[in-house]
């Protein structure tokens, strides 16, 4: 679509792996988007794995904070040193765009309101749902209407085994291993089938649709591990399947929230069971709107690059973001948590 | 979701019908919305119809441009005067949420440049999918992708029509009679039928999806009336059933758009055969994504009232859209298309 974008952006990118490379690729060749820093801590070796003249490799991130880069991309993954790192940023001025859902989990609560004193952006979709839109949907496209549940396949990996198993008859060891082959699990993908990889999304989702601060070690998991070739034999004869699905409820009148993450049995006609290979799905459904649909690439680089792509050019269109901020002089705490001591 | 509203957004509403009333109300029992005026050709008898005290009921346009509004929701329909009063109300400086597929489809790309120059923002989720996200999910959830199609079912009054003649066995006249009777169908339903609603919404996403203007009179419009419970039957005998599908591609290499809207035969298994009633869906394909689904509520009052206050939601965020603009003295013409002349 035609933007209305008065300069170009200046990208600082924090981590050059799957999700980072990627993105650098499509900002090396974007004419809205100046890539100025690279931060790895393998700089030295990775600087000849892109043709991007101009831009700084550096393994320090006070490069990046003291540059004059407006957004900082971060897409190292894991809570540290990345949270500490995006509050400097924020702090520093800087938006920033992250596809880190621990932190987002985690920190969410704090790094939200500090980037809007800071009058900065904190943007994450794609910290969860891969290019799946989801993020938007709940916080923008449904905001104005009252969210009473979610539903949602969050784990490309896990689905990716299960309905590999499930058309194929296999084993999750002979799904798992066929998934690696085709770069769709990690060699430890432990993370996903247990369900906190999900439960983290869930996290996000549930501050987003309900405005509830949900630990993501609070949240009801079951493990996937266990399902077996013949659990999914089983549910087929009664006209179903089984997918790793996210739910999560709230009950305003009872201010009640029900957070839950584990192998459900879905009937075979459903979104869920047709969500097959790494792809996610959401069902949401809003007071006044009803149940509306999301699905989309769950899982790789360049469907995470485009959710991170997406969410710059939404900075880049909002002037109020990429100006000079004033610079807070005070660590900033907001409820119990204080990010420089949790992080 | 929290959000960070600084202050009541003040809103004057241009249209009392099913969906400016439940806009009106959703907006009289809000916290974070200020309606200030509501105007319809009708003010003197509908103003019983909304318990909102301090509410100015109007039928003359100069009491909202001269008032303090900071957003104008139009939801009369039609093309004049919605179109001169939604170019008026940005150049008084509001931002406007519209709900008119006609309006954006012929005047869009006039009007949103318009609005950017004002400082202003024009939003129309409404416009198209009713409370279905879509004009988000490409314009901003996606932005960050080049997208090559969109296929869709953006009209829900032929989708509940044809769904319906395939469950029963109906012929069209007695499920047109049906829906009539649900209140899903208007009297007259040839504008849904003959594909020139959906053409016009699909107009709007070739904009959003190609940045191209697409004329909507020149989409190649095939009429959904003709379908006979034969047609229906034997589809189904190949495992197949018909929907109105509205379809363009952009090949960037040669630029050439192919847009159509029309009856289509659909695999049973598909998402568009699994959409059933008056709801959308839109496969979404992009380079690096590639299909992003979306599937919602696609008319009704309460859902289309849901697109608009999310807009409003969105607009209230953005402080430099609420605060005054600067009135423009001229008319603004862009391109060959001045909306001076056009409306």
């Amino acid at each position: 679509m035609k933007r209305f974008v008065s300069a170009r952006c200046r990208i600082a990118l924090l981590g050059f792996g799957t999700v980072g490379s990627a993105v650098a690729r499509r900002l090396a060749s974007s004419s809205d988007f100046h890539l100025t820093h690279i931060l790895d801590r393998r700089a030295a070796v990775k600087r000849g794995l892109l043709t991007a003249p101009g831009v700084v490799w550096t393994t320090r991130i006070e490069d990046v904070l003291e540059s004059d880069a407006d957004v900082v991309v971060e897409a190292i993954g894991g809570l540290d040193p990345a949270a500490g790192w995006i509050r400097a940023a924020l702090l520093a001025g800087k938006s920033v765009v992250t596809a880190n859902k621990q932190v987002m989990a985690r920190h969410g609560a704090v790094l939200r309101p500090l980037a809007a004193r800071q009058g900065r952006q904190l943007r994450f979709e794609a910290a969860v749902g891969g290019a799946m839109p989801i993020v938007r949907a709940i916080a923008d496209g449904l905001a104005g209407d009252r969210i009473v549940s979610v539903e949602a396949i969050l784990n490309g990996t896990t689905n990716a085994v299960l309905s590999r198993m499930e058309s194929r008859g296999w084993s999750m060891k002979e799904a798992l291993a066929d998934a690696r082959t085709l770069g769709l699990a990690e060699a430890d993908p432990s993370a996903d089938l247990d369900g906190s990889d999900a439960a983290a999304k869930l996290a996000i989702l549930c501050a987003l649709a309900f405005g509830l601060r949900v630990d993501p070690t609070q949240v009801d998991v079951r493990s996937s591990a266990g399902v077996t070739a013949r659990d999914l034999a089983r549910a087929r004869a009664t006209g179903a399947t089984i997918r790793q699905l996210a739910r999560a409820a709230f009950d305003r009148s009872t201010s009640s929230l029900t957070a839950r993450v584990g192998p459900v049995t879905v009937p075979a006609g459903s979104i869920f069971a047709a969500t097959i290979g790494p792809r996610n799905a959401a069902i949401i459904t809003g007071e006044h709107s009803g149940d509306t649909v999301i699905c989309g690439t769950g899982a790789g680089g360049d469907a995470t690059a485009v959710a991170i792509l997406s969410d710059l050019a939404a900075i880049a269109c909002d002037r109020a973001a990429v100006v000079p901020a004033p610079v807070l002089s005070s660590d900033f705490t907001i409820g119990t948590l204080s990010l420089a001591e949790a992080v």
